[in-house]
């Protein structure tokens, strides 16, 4: 048996772009599961089986520039899972959306907390832009979820609200251990967009219109009709003793 | 006239603490305004009325260390504003804390907004401890107003979650030009609150049970018998064509 290994063969047959490829998929599964402190490029080369010298040839800004470059990958990945034709109750909608995200989260885990909860010495005002434009990105299918193309300023701070609302409670579900699970906390969460944006109609003209259309699209039975009926009976007679 | 300038004279005459006091103050007062990254030693003896050297002599570790001390003092500064007695309606108590809040945001806007940021080279797992600190404090002080000591994972997270809405909302504000006025993003903040209460009584035993003691307190034509009234106007029909 004198042909090499697997590894070497492999090694030698990639093209520029496969190795790209391979490298950048080597640092995208170590920065997801560990923070970047914590990651070298030596991790990176064996975890993709090259020489360290071989990754500074594809990355000559080393470490940094394979995180960014991961990242930059991630962020993309993530936005793709905003995406989600606009037909049918948009609670039906964004519930598809948060499952998509929270399985992006839960492949993500450690990753997602370091990269947010912030402090990391990889952590520039460049990965801060990455994270902003998801962000924006997320709010803006929200509003195509919604049918609003000009939001209006309290639409807009609602809608912003939430999505910081959601990063929060999916960084506490990491540090819970993942618990509820991610149905639970999904359902949660559009209860929490619905009373959001009941309270946000109380007081916003913009928001009172959007949310009755919105609600003329929904399924009777469907989570708008019960959470207003479990809200009812939970909370209803102790309210009532106050008008 | 061979007398001293004033600024000569007090530079001979304070003592260790209030130099230290001092320096301390023009840098909180810097960093409050602008980003820690556009700050340098230099404007902080600029603005103290002393030398460099000095600043040195009472931080050695430089800007980087009057930063971490300036932030531990605001932080300490914001943590009193969270404290409250708790008698009475707990949406009036919540209230006074977000209008102390509200005004600690608006005193230090540009630095509030570039430490929760994120990106700059000042903030550092030490920074970030801090933030954190600041707003496990504030969650345990809304605990405090809603009588639970030993909150479960679904309230715990709620007022975690609400906490970063707030958070995030400050943020907007300082963005769109402190609009609304912040007596508006205080009520919209508290209705969010018990907005967020309601939905989450809604699937939760024991935030069911803390948000019917809590709207025992409450005065008649509150905002908990507002916005219920509101909400109901606006989109009790839409939503009671749902049943």
């Amino acid at each position: 048996m004198t042909s090499p290994a697997p590894a070497t063969r492999a090694y030698r047959r990639l093209s520029v772009e496969e190795r790209r490829t391979q490298l950048l998929a080597a640092a995208l599964t170590l920065f997801a599961h560990q923070p970047p402190d914590e990651i070298s490029l030596d991790d990176v080369a064996e975890a993709a089986g090259v020489s360290r010298p071989l990754v500074y040839r594809y990355f000559p800004g080393g470490k940094q520039q394979l995180y960014e470059t991961a990242l930059r990958s991630a962020a993309d990945e993530l936005e793709l899972c905003f995406t989600e034709p606009p037909a049918g109750p948009a609670t039906d909608r964004i519930s598809r959306v948060l499952d998509r995200y929270l399985v992006f989260v839960d492949e993500h885990d450690a990753g997602f907390s370091a990269l947010l909860r912030g402090g990391s010495v990889a952590e520039t005002s460049r990965t801060t832009a990455i994270v902003d434009e998801v962000r924006r990105a997320a709010a803006e299918q929200i509003l195509v979820h919604m049918g609003v193309d000009r939001p209006g300023p309290r639409l807009r701070m609602m809608v912003r609200t939430w999505i910081a609302a959601v990063e929060a409670a999916s960084l506490i579900w990491l540090d819970e251990g993942k618990q509820p699970p991610a149905a639970e906390l999904r359902d949660w969460l559009v209860d929490h967009l619905i009373a959001l944006m009941a309270a946000t109609a109380a007081t916003d003209e913009e928001t009172a219109g959007v949310a009755r259309d919105l609600i003329g699209l929904e399924r009777p039975a469907g989570p708008v009709a019960t959470l207003a009926d479990r809200v009812g009976q939970v909370l209803g007679e102790a309210t009532d003793r106050l008008r």
